[in-house]
């Protein structure tokens, strides 16, 4: 049996995740293309933006596991079998990657280091007035592994958090909301809206004018989940309005983002190239270890995703 | 008896001051000048950068108490009555100010957010790998108050921090060093060296060619001390020699730093207008009343500036 890594890798991936595979699956055999198993079966894939139809004709697949937290993509994939169990990617070290970039752009926003970087190109002297993270309130959307990583490091850092999901849930130090009946009145709270909703069907697009009017006047969106949760052209215009002070944004409809949109120019629009968190083969690996030892032992499989939730 | 408050404030500080300064000390009578005492003696100076010659002729002085963190300029002006006791502002708002503004600086060059600036401004999708908060070690110069803040909240954000100051002192999860004898090694370590040294004859221009030569090739300097410290013609090289990758700069030798200074448009040098820790009057106003109430019962006075030791 053959464990098939099926990845859109550059050759810096794969020097950064082959080793940390091989070194944690030291009793498996490893192949990067269904060539490479040589007829052997392949009862295992881990997946990475894998091509759409990459996993088609598997049919001794016993367990997906994606090396990427959001498996959008791969749901969308109908050459991906239905019946086979699909794993996410949770690791603590992403987790923090994550925590650590919205801890960045809250930062950012916050204490204006971001219109301190547009005084600079203009060449200006232009203190401003400095606010405490406790002037602040921050919506966390999205209360899973990642919002929930998120909303404890900005309850830590000061800030008021307040957290919506679709499902209620707890989180200490949070004030927690669930469902569409709570959603508008949290974006009304909300100085900073920081954006780590799964992309199912029915979040798809949610960050919306109707959304944005929500907004208090002034207040900004860090969407680090997915690109299809945000319609572009209604961000763009509650920018331009000046309604919304500044878009931090890490994912887009299309990535890489291309050349010519008006993202990159935008002086309220920080672009970053989806690395708000990166997997960490370090940590990831072991990780990925544990889930295939489960799978070969017929023990219970972590993380697996709900195909028809979507996350 | 009357309260003087000698400060260069703009209207929007006073706006600020003010009312937080009357509600504070709501027994005292405070002047905004000399003429404005009427012939009332003086006894008592609250001073923010205050035009050189401010307090000459106050001779019932009895406290000068500074509403900013820094003394080197009252220190340097010889018209400030030596006899009279001089204190700082400290200020634990002022010392979080402070140690956000250190942490976004050490976030944005542990995760490369300036260079995702700079590949934003040139329309370029180029993800970096991704490092985390341990892989990285942070110097601390300074281990005062502000030095401490700093080093606490970088040691629980995850990096290894090392601290240096003139004395030795301990901080908890931190390796202080001390004393010129450790200086060199200390910056030999470090990946980022954050600059939060008092300005003293002792410390002026430390930060030299000879330290940027110490410091590893690729390191990154953050200066939020005071721009003296810095010999700037050293640092432009040794950023112009890719031997620094960064430099964020909050002080300068001249401030507002000139329209035509070459760090304005440097493409690795992140400019900020004197902002890192702003003093606080709410929380400020506060520290200033203990002060003066101490100064009025004869009981002794905090934060009080060794005037040999420059701090």
């Amino acid at each position: 049996m053959s464990v098939l890594i099926a990845a859109d890798f550059e050759d810096a991936d794969w020097d950064a995740w082959w080793p940390a595979l091989t070194a944690a699956l030291p009793h498996e055999r490893l192949v990067r293309s269904i060539a490479e198993a040589a007829g052997d079966a392949i009862d295992i894939a881990l997946v990475a933006n894998p091509p759409a139809g990459a996993l088609q004709g598997l049919n001794s697949l016993r367990l997906i596991q994606s090396l990427w937290a959001g498996v959008d993509k791969l749901l969308a994939d109908p050459t991906v079998p239905p019946g086979v169990p699909l794993a996410r990617m949770v690791d603590p070290a992403m987790n923090a990657a994550m925590a650590e970039t919205a801890l960045w752009a809250v930062l950012g926003l916050q204490r204006d280091f971001f219109d301190y970087a547009a005084s600079q190109r203009a060449a200006q002297w232009k203190p401003m007035p400095q606010r405490r993270a406790s002037d602040l309130t921050v919506a966390v959307l999205g209360q899973g592994q990642m919002g929930r990583a998120v909303a404890r490091r900005l309850v830590q850092h000061g800030c008021r958090v307040i957290g919506w999901s679709t499902r209620p849930c707890e989180v200490d130090g949070v004030q927690t909301h669930a469902g569409d009946a709570a959603w508008p009145a949290v974006l009304a709270m909300a100085q900073i809206v920081v954006n780590l909703l799964p992309l199912t069907p029915a979040t798809r697009g949610v960050l919306n004018a109707a959304a944005f009017a929500q907004m208090p006047r002034g207040a900004s969106l860090v969407n680090l989940a997915r690109g299809a949760h945000v319609v572009e052209a209604d961000l763009r215009a509650a920018l331009d309005a000046g309604h919304l002070h500044r878009a931090v944004l890490d994912v887009f409809a299309a990535e890489p983002l291309p050349a010519a949109h008006p993202y990159w120019s935008h002086p309220r629009v920080t672009v970053l190239p989806h690395i708000a968190a990166q997997t960490d083969p370090r940590s990831a690996a072991a990780v990925v270890a544990a889930n295939v030892e489960a799978c070969r032992s017929g023990l219970p499989l972590a993380h697996l995703v709900d195909r028809v939730r979507g996350y």
